[in-house]
């Protein structure tokens, strides 16, 4: 619990095992039992279906050593067991079959050992003396997602992917940076130098807004796009309320209609349109917005048009799916994670430009590394050092390859449509929503309220909400599966006011029907129990 | 080069491998032969002093296969022999005790096992629903930094470390995620809601202005301020001219007066001043501004004190030098990279708050994760989904510890020291700024142009620049070696106009003085090579 600021002169103590602890070798006893360790820990988490202990979240802070840094190092193999260990024990087998919540899942092999060579080389990307080699890779695997999306022929590749003044995307820690930056850049792109005036990005937003007559600026979507719209627009000076959520129909698709007369409505009240916000892959239901219609509006009123495909994207890999995202070739910027449907680990998002010359209007300098005209990737990115992250995306694209992305992806989709039936099948479930992709939206119902949703009163409702907030946090404790909830308005049910939804999305490829049906089995038991008055 | 979407039916080929290649279990022969590679490849680049190879930069882009992902998955063998092995033979060692130029340095045994394990178990710490027992963890390491900082009682950090309502510190991919984060929270509760209106995170921040009567908003603060601060001011919506850059001494050291004066100025004006920014350990220089003095300045005008102690913050643990940053415990807010002096790989930020209430300011909620009131990090941050790097600052901070950490910053200042008296010693070299702490500038001088500084025509001074940025482009090139540039306008020299510096940061402690030696001996024959006429 001691700081070392607290602790008497012993600084030659820690002298000796210093020159070790760095030394250019993995041949140190240190590192090759440490990897031990950790090789079986891995083992052990990966190979247990469990997705945690049965211990509760809120008792976990009691198990580690407290606020301070020790003044003297900790043995490595008392810190593995004090720390280490039970940190796996009551983390989240976001591998396992049976997590079927979140957007996390099962990786393929070669993500470990190559971390552990991110992490070893240490190279940073913001500028090529610190990466001379990771950067044209990073640029070669994200002129592989710009490919994926726009698909231009390999001339365009062969002119831009390596041109240091051109951008075909940049590499972020994950989608919120990338939604972004996708939006910076298309704000500063509205607002740019005009006259005497320097335009957002010399003047701030009040004055270039001012310099065109605008009161304000707004972005318009779907009512179902991620929160990281609302950071975005936060951040970038807008505020939330220059986020304009439009209606989504049944299907969780922006009612394209509406956002065309809302698109009107600000122009009219004297708003700056600073982008149209498409959904490939909402987070809440995986629906796809109508990209094609949206790519003809925004062109149209000649609005930046971005698509948020940080889910949907890889659907792109599908021969008989990638239909459902038609138009985001027309997009000006798409959002693609890497630590999603690319089964990547965290920490990979991406933005791809269909203009190679668009993150011009957010390119910085600085005397000491990113100098003008360099090839240094810092130039035009939000984030500043960052890790060499572009090694697992290119792996990913080469090693597991588009073949089986798509086999993945159809996977995933199938997996969905047979969870989907199953819930049609028992007269416990009720399905919300049709799925789009492999997001699938159901609730439970208790028994006295099947198949009589038309006559429920108010109190009704609000017990079939209440019943699946319970039942979502029970199955959650017990921790041998896990589903998500979320809370929707667009499904028909609860008259425009949201309702409680269980959330499963199907991603992982080692999840097999029977272990979809033994989710549902857990589900309908825990019910019973929760009803009969004890907890399970 | 060929994508998927173009090649022919044959799905069922990939169907085979993709079950083992997401197999949970390290044991498959894929597995143990890539780590045996990674092994084998790390083992010969940390093994080697060189910085990087002597093929150009510009040459690397052939080396690759191309943009596009391949339709059948890569043989992982192949893939490392055509790929993964060129990447690692023309990357930069950042390792080597002679690539003294960029803040990227050896690290600890420990952080290559614990990549591998942070990868293989995959949590994201946005939510606890997908990393339970990493969130105490992060809660925990945060809490310490904060505990560096601030150092308050132990009953604080029982009361607030892992409280959900309470936030110490986010942890970010890196610096600027860090800085922007501050400042962003800067920004809102300077302009929070106000009787009926919103306030800047509701309306955007021409109306928030516009209600308070300001112009504009600005923040102050050194010239050296690092450019994530150009980053900030333009996605925050200030703008770069809202970013007031006010003059260093020759040391390096924001004149406190000049920026008194500016901040009156700025608010004759009518501009609103949203934050003094104080820098601990400027990236050109190293340079320590007075913090003490800025805390009381911006103490008495009521704004915003930020740290940018992205380098520097790390010298609390060290008695010998902490007293430099005496001040930064009044800071509202403070980054530390974990990447930088904490010895800790690529992708590790954080920003720590003296008021556990203050980010609240940017709190944020998703009803399919980030509920109301919920434990769930993601609900106060910039980024969203991101890796447990949290795992790594905790490992660093008690198998380091506060004794080696403050070993290993006196070992750094003292080789600054060393590196300056070899300077002084040496005529074909002038140290351009005494050090603060362990960056050294200095410049190369042509033989004819020593001792004779006060005769140099402005022809002299321009030859000089182009001296050492040759010089600095040739040690870069021949890749035994590296020293990054800068340029400084405060040191005296050049008259106010800006002058070339070498740059050597001394932070790895593997590096003896014998090699600094080495490299002052290796430029001096590369600039007379090139002064031959001849290159290198």
């Amino acid at each position: 619990m001691s700081l070392a600021i607290m602790s008497p002169p012993e600084t030659g103590r820690a002298a000796a095992p210093l020159a070790q602890m760095f030394a250019p070798t993995l041949a140190s006893d240190e590192e090759r039992l440490l990897d031990a360790r950790v090789t079986l820990l891995l083992q052990r988490f990966l190979g247990s279906e469990r997705v945690t202990s049965d211990v509760p979240f809120e008792a976990l802070g009691d198990l580690l050593p407290g606020a301070g840094a020790p003044a003297a190092p900790a043995l490595p193999g008392d810190y593995v067991a004090r720390v280490i260990e039970p940190i796996v024990e009551h983390s989240i087998n976001t591998a396992s079959p049976r997590f079927i919540g979140h957007m996390t899942t099962a990786l393929p092999y070669f993500v470990r050992p190559l971390s552990r060579l991110i992490a070893g080389l240490n190279q940073n990307p913001v500028k090529v003396e610190t990466a001379k080699s990771v950067t044209p890779l990073e640029r070669e695997a994200l002129a592989t997602l710009h490919r994926l999306v726009y698909d231009r022929a390999d001339g365009f590749y062969r002119e831009h992917a390596q041109a240091r003044e051109r951008t075909l995307g940049i590499l972020t820690g994950g989608g919120t940076a990338a939604n972004i930056t996708a939006l910076w850049i298309a704000r500063n792109a509205a607002l740019g130098p005009r006259g005497e005036l320097g335009g957002v990005e010399r003047e701030g937003l009040a004055a270039a807004l001012a310099d065109r007559g605008h009161r304000r600026a707004v972005i318009l979507g779907s009512a179902l796009m991620h929160y990281s719209m609302e950071k975005a627009a936060d951040v970038l000076g807008l505020g939330i309320s220059g986020l304009d959520r439009v209606e989504v129909d049944r299907r969780g698709r922006v009612r394209v209609e509406r956002l065309r007369r809302a698109l009107e409505e600000h122009r009219a009240r004297g708003d700056l349109v600073l982008a149209v916000v498409g959904v490939a892959g909402a987070t809440d239901t995986g629906s796809i917005d109508p990209l094609d219609e949206l790519a003809a509006l925004a062109g149209e009123a000649g609005v930046h048009f971005h698509v948020d495909a940080a889910w949907g994207g890889p659907l792109l890999f599908s021969r008989r799916h990638r239909g459902k995202l038609a138009g985001i070739e027309r997009a000006d910027t798409v959002t693609i994670d890497g630590h999603k449907q690319l089964y990547l680990p965290m920490g990979i998002g991406a933005v791809v430009m269909r203009a190679p010359d668009a993150a011009r209007a957010i390119e910085k300098q600085a005397p000491y590394i990113i100098r003008r005209g360099s090839p240094d990737l810092g130039r035009r990115s939000l984030e500043g050092s960052r890790p060499a992250m572009a090694l697992l995306l290119h792996a990913g694209l080469h090693l597991i390859g588009g073949d089986a992305y798509e086999a993945l992806i159809d996977a995933g989709v199938a997996r969905a449509g047979a969870l989907a039936a199953a819930i049609r099948r028992r007269p416990a479930f009720e399905l919300l929503c049709e799925p789009d992709a492999n997001i699938v939206n159901y609730r439970y119902l208790p028994p006295a309220l099947r198949g009589a949703r038309a006559r429920w009163s108010p109190a009704d409702m609000e017990a079939v909400d209440a019943a699946n907030l319970r039942l979502q946090e029970a199955q959650s404790r017990a921790g041998r599966s896990f589903v998500s909830r979320t809370t929707l308005a667009h499904t028909g049910r609860g008259g425009g006011a949201p309702v409680v939804s269980l959330r499963a999305v199907l991603a992982n490829p080692l999840t097999t029907e029977a272990q979809l049906e033994e989710v549902l089995d857990e589900q309908e038991a825990l019910a019973r129990a929760l009803e009969g008055g004890g907890g399970p």
